[in-house]
């Protein structure tokens, strides 16, 4: 079914919105918009200026640049997390990841993406230079660097390295290891062998 | 990853509204919803904008009950078209796919539905009423029965032929048999054993 033959402009327009996000095919869209057409014209108000209002009025934290709906986010702003500490990621999603795990307490600091030259991204790109600045006011002790175990992540991790190597804060990564729940004989060789190499004093559950 | 935890209220109302679509779930959502606020706001603005002007201005044909941005369609208010001619069929997304095909050339009528009890859909919430109107002015020679090959298809067919028998109108319904590119081997016995039955006069290809 090429689609090519719509009964109405107003839903061939609404097909080709939804059809435009990533991982939308032109059938699924149909089938998205035929739902919302089943739906109260109220509630489908409600859905297109959630959107237009998420995009016009999102904020970012002037200091993690983490989605806010603040100048300053509730991360940043909570007083109970443990300000020495400071994790870089790639983007929010990994930020969001990484509190649904509920085992990190400090800061965090939003690159906006890692290293790419392919991709033309370059360290200017980043918020590289707003990660140095809070490196250099020396309230912080420790940066965790949590970006992919990809070529470019390893790439960024090593210029980060350089960049923030000469302030006195310990710089660290995250384990790298056979994943929870992961049979060994299914995990790939380059994992298995470094979590050989940087194996772990054994400690009884629970202690 | 349960996406408990949002850094905005912006960002969560978004994915909430995405994760209410059928068959999208909230990591596709989040996804989506990221995929939005990397765009211009300009941009998704228009979006949202489209999807709200869809639901609002939409229109029903009141002839045949497709679709339509007038109060006729396309298709009915279509000179070109033979009007002694309909073709039956549950929903709009059929009327696009039988459109697709380029083969058919006659007028529509949207039913909204199969007769179900299970689903409480009985024949007076389907468009029956005025399909039997448009039958009783005596200008259609020919109705063609295009539901589902379902049970409630099957029950549908069955209902509108006792309504509609009585006028002096040739009642027919699409062929049923093998699928074009089917291997006969995969073909389910209840096709196999009704094409085998309704066997065909064999044509030369082209003639």
């Amino acid at each position: 079914m090429s689609l090519t033959v719509f009964p109405s402009k107003l839903l061939e327009n609404a097909v080709n919105e939804f059809a435009s996000l990533p991982g939308i095919g032109r059938k699924t869209a149909l089938r998205l918009v035929m739902s919302l057409l089943r739906r109260d014209p109220g509630e489908v108000s409600k859905f297109g200026e959630t959107i237009i209002r998420l995009r016009s009025e999102i904020q970012y934290c002037s200091v993690c640049h983490n989605i806010s709906d603040e100048k300053i986010c509730s991360i940043c702003s909570d007083h109970t997390r443990d300000k020495k500490l400071l994790c870089v990621v790639e983007n929010i999603q990994d930020v969001m990841a990484i509190e649904n795990t509920r085992q990190y307490h400090g800061l965090y600091h939003v690159l906006g993406g890692v290293i790419s030259p392919i991709d033309g991204i370059g360290p200017s790109e980043l918020n590289i230079d707003s990660l140095e600045a809070r490196a250099g006011t020396g309230s912080i002790s420790e940066i965790i660097f949590a970006l992919s175990t990809t070529m470019e992540g390893d790439t960024t991790n090593y210029y980060l390295y350089r960049r923030l190597n000469k302030y006195n804060i310990k710089l660290t990564v995250l384990a790298r290891g056979v994943a929870v729940g992961n049979e060994l004989e299914y995990t790939d060789e380059l994992t298995l062998g470094r979590s050989i190499i940087n194996r772990m004093p054994f400690n009884l559950p629970g202690t």
